[in-house]
């Protein structure tokens, strides 16, 4: 037996201690593993120091230096995190359909923790932590496997979260760090199809493809989000500058930032030069068709992969559409099923947007950038889906647990005997 | 470009044709395809004589010629069965959630056709015209890929319901029926990541595995049941072997009969001589422990590969247990997560049953014979989801849409702007 399939067996059978926990005795763990996250502190940022060293030597851009790095305020807010995910609603255990059916057999459907859920992430190792007590708090035990940049922040970050399992007489194998970062081992992880529940990848589109080409676990994808903001011809055109701009610049390097502007053409001559100023305001590149350079000449030219890219930087492209259908096909073709967001105070053309799109979330009159678990309401979020099956956008507690049937009788049969 | 990938493409371009068809849209369509399908009842039976003729010549088993063998009260279930999906409750446009958020942005949660479903099966061809109806009542199309034994009858089935799609102006691809049985094909298939939402093998373990292996999709097992009956000190021996009885015998051949009985060392002296007279009485071939054969000396001999086993027969093995744990430990090593049932009068046992089990379907004092999307309220069902992941046990037309978000604004922004 290999020492990852080892890991992971471990991993599987420390589930039913924890799906068998009640909601007062997960708050009290999640709260003890807080505490021994802030006392270990120290020794946390001591590791994290040895991987951004390793990171400077390896070359790592800035931005990626400073997703690996922690620093007392970080810990302090994974911390607090944690301390969060335990306030959270305990989903196991609910009952969300009950119903007698006429022999009298009474059918209630009642969510159960999937079991082992293994997390595949890049740099950042608060997502060690924060996926941690997440799938924990749904009753799930997680296997964690986190980029080979963060390893010992990550180790660092799960001897405390094991101590406070051991501390509360819990198996600490309910949250295990893959510790061999080669690729095999990661293919290994997502061929344990007798063991692993779900696998979770987040990612950029090199890891969600290669995930997606190794697993034979079910895989949630949580890929990129190209998203846009159409401007309809029945746009208020401040509500769209105010959405265009919190969209695009409020915090351009994460997922639900826009990436693509679509403004109607009968709106265009007098929205688009009022938007492209707002965004030069903001020192935002703006990159555009035919159309958009003719009403602002200081826009640059844009090509079909700016239209398909995820900027995550303060670039945005621009084009003018003749109608929303033409707004609508333009989302379908270069989307990432993320997030989509109509200006319009019409109410038909905001029902054929909502209709026409299937993207994870949809909005009229709203930013991009409340697409995330905390702002639509699900207390926090492990990240969100692009994948259309069990949870499509923000991912809650919820989302970690699946309905089962529950059914009782009085000995009723199928069939008289 | 191949002729698989072809198929495929058009299915999908044919989705969002389905998906914006309203309730009354798709119940009309629906009719007319069971219409179309009466109408060509002489043409499926003929083509079915060509597919029993030369499974006969392949020396098919009696079983799957059983199976695969349609006449015309047959097809008029078939057709019947087209009718009951069409009046099935819409899945489609349901609002499950509404909450209005702290800064008034109203978040729903709206239920969306997944939109393009596989479903990959063996020898009957009924599930042809179940599926498709089912997917398209959903709101998604469907690509079918039947096995090589029923070929002309999924064909001839596919040519009424496509004639339908097109009789109402709309794209016939959105029933495709894959006219190559190779398994290359199937693997091209089940690789079409960018093609396919959600692939539904319903088999046996060869089948399932072979699938588990190549997908790259998104895939929802509908696995073998080896099903539980636990006879706990505390039960009713009536109404245990009411269960026992209608578990084993009413359907053998299905996947939530009964294939093994526990019984508790306290009740086993009383009940068990009882249960076995009752399983011979209807010609049960019973295997059993060594505690079992002491009580009831007509007992075979049984061994683990008779508890891991489906036997789809009338062939039961039986295992006296010292406790409700060790039943558990037994059901968590030997079962399939499909149903299981305990026969108690006591509470705390049942509830401690239902806890510890993962299963999909989890029954106290009522027949595994009820594990069935009808049965349980669904009105029908896909099969019977094995997989812990977005639906788990029977599924329904619901279990064929995902929940996404719409939110709705009057210019919210997440951060001042």
């Amino acid at each position: 037996m290999t020492h990852l399939r080892d890991q992971a067996l471990a991993c599987r059978d420390a589930a039913p201690a924890i799906a068998a926990l009640d909601t007062a005795a997960k708050q009290h763990l999640l709260n003890r593993m807080a505490d021994a996250l802030a006392a270990d502190t120290h020794a946390v940022l001591e590791a994290n120091a040895r991987d951004m060293e390793a990171a400077r030597h390896n070359g790592t851009s800035a931005a990626m230096l400073d997703r690996l790095r922690l620093d007392e305020g970080r810990v302090a807010g994974v911390v607090a995190a944690i301390r969060q995910v335990a306030a959270l609603p305990d989903p196991v255990g609910l009952v969300t359909r009950r119903e007698v059916r006429p022999n009298g057999i009474s059918v209630e459907r009642v969510r159960i923790p999937l079991g082992v859920i293994a997390m595949i992430y890049e740099a950042r190792p608060n997502v060690t932590a924060d996926a941690a007590a997440l799938c924990l708090m749904a009753g799930n035990s997680a296997i964690l496997r986190g980029g080979s940049d963060a390893m010992h922040s990550n180790l660092a970050i799960a001897a405390a979260l094991r101590r406070a399992l051991r501390d509360q007489g819990l198996p600490e194998a309910a949250i295990t760090v893959v510790d061999d970062p080669s690729r095999e081992t990661m293919v290994e992880l997502l061929q344990l199809a007798d063991i692993i529940d779900l696998a979770i990848p987040r990612g950029g589109e090199g890891l969600i493809r290669f995930v997606t080409e190794h697993a034979r676990v079910p895989v949630i994808k949580h890929y990129k989000g190209v998203c846009h903001l159409y401007v309809d011809k029945d746009a208020d055109e401040a509500l769209a500058i105010d959405l265009l701009i919190d969209g695009k610049t409020s915090r351009p390097g994460v997922c639900n930032a826009l990436e693509t502007l679509l403004v109607h053409r009968d709106i265009a001559a007098s929205f688009l030069p009022k938007a492209v100023a707002a965004l030069h305001a903001r020192n935002v590149e703006v990159r555009g068709d035919e159309t958009a350079r003719i009403l602002a000449p200081e826009v640059g030219i844009a090509t079909d992969e700016d239209y398909a890219a995820e900027f995550l930087d303060l670039v945005i492209a621009v084009r003018v559409v003749p109608d929303i259908d033409e707004a609508i096909i333009h989302i379908r073709r270069f989307g990432s099923d993320h997030t989509e967001v109509i200006a319009t105070q019409d109410i038909l053309a905001a029902d054929r947007f909502v209709k026409a799109l299937r993207s994870a979330v949809v909005m009229v009159n709203a930013s991009s950038r409340f697409s995330d678990g905390g702002e639509l309401g699900l207390g926090t979020e492990i990240g969100i889906s692009t994948t259309r099956l069990h949870a499509y956008g923000p991912m809650g507690a919820e989302s970690l647990t699946v309905e089962r049937f529950v059914v009782r009788g009085e000995g009723q049969t199928r069939h008289p005997v």
